[in-house]
C-alpha cells in the first residue's frame, strides 16, 4: 500500500482545515458574489431537471471531470450532450452550497465549494471546482468543471 | 436511485469525449509549455518523496480538494502540513501525464490532465485540475488543486 492514495488516507488524519477564511462569506467582493450567483442559478435549474442553465454558460473550449468518465471531457459539443442527457432526470429535494470561495484574476475566476445534495433518504456530497472566464461579450462562462465525490467510499 | 450520481453513471454510456483537441500537445503555446513544465517538475519530485517542489509554488490563498478530505482544504499553512506529511513516503515507479491542457487568461491558467501512477503492481488513475496564478513577483503559483480518482470503484 505504498500508493499515493494510501498516502492521502494517511495524511487525512492531520485534519488541517483552515476553516476561518473559508467560512467567511465573500460579501464585500462584488465579483465573488456575481460568480456564486451565476453558479447557484445554474445549479438550481440543474437540480430541477433543467440542464440549460449550465449549457448556456459553457464556453467553447470547456473541459470537465466527473466520476463517471474514463478521462477528461473536452469541448462544448460533448459537454452539451452529457448535460442534455440528464434533462428531466434529476430532482434534488434540497441542496447546500458550503464554503463557496472565489479566487479571481483579471479575466478568470475559480469558484470552489462543497455540495450536499439530498434526494429522498440519500445524501450525496461533492467536491466542486468551477473555473470561469470573462468572455469577449462581457459574460462569465465556464471553461472547466471538476466534480468528484467527497471522501468516496471505495471498494 | 434518482440521485445525481446515478445520473452520472447513466450518462457515462454516451462516451462523448472530444479527444481530437486534447490529444494535440500545445507545443506552439509558450505559456502552456511553461505551466506544464512547472507542474511536471513538482510532480516528479513528489513522485520521489520530495513535496518541496509543490510547497515552493503554493500561493498564500491556496485551496484544494483530495479524496481523503472531508471538505476543501484552505490556506498555505494547512496545505504545507498536508504535503510535508508525505515527505519520504512516496515512491512512484512510473507516471504518465495524459492529455495535458492549459486554458489561460491574462494572469490565471488552469492545467488539467489525467494522471497514471504505477507503484509496483498497482496502478492509480487520477483526474487532476491545477489552477495557477501569475503572482506579483512574476512567478506562476498554484491557487487551487483538485485531485480525484478517475471513475472510482465505489462500494
Amino acid at each position: 500500500m505504498r500508493s499515493i492514495f494510501a498516502l492521502f488516507i494517511l495524511v487525512a488524519a492531520f485534519n488541517v482545515f483552515g476553516a476561518d477564511k473559508a467560512d467567511m462569506p465573500q460579501e464585500n467582493d462584488p465579483l465573488a458574489k456575481q460568480i456564486i450567483q451565476i453558479e447557484k442559478s445554474a445549479l438550481e435549474r440543474w437540480n430541477n431537471g433543467d440542464p440549460s442553465g449550465y449549457i448556456e454558460i459553457l464556453s467553447k473550449d470547456v473541459t470537465g471531470f466527473s466520476p463517471a468518465l474514463d478521462r477528461r471531457l473536452d469541448g462544448l459539443e460533448g459537454a452539451t450532450k452529457l448535460l442534455e442527457s440528464a434533462r428531466g432526470k434529476i430532482h434534488v429535494d434540497k441542496y447546500e452550497m458550503l464554503y463557496p470561495n472565489v479566487q479571481a484574476g483579471k479575466d478568470m475566476a475559480v469558484l470552489t465549494y462543497n455540495l450536499v445534495c439530498i434526494v429522498g433518504e440519500r445524501t450525496d456530497r461533492w467536491d466542486c471546482t468551477i473555473v470561469y472566464r470573462l468572455e469577449s461579450d462581457g459574460r462569465w462562462k465556464i471553461i472547466h468543471a471538476h466534480r468528484s465525490l467527497t471522501k468516496p467510499n471505495l471498494k
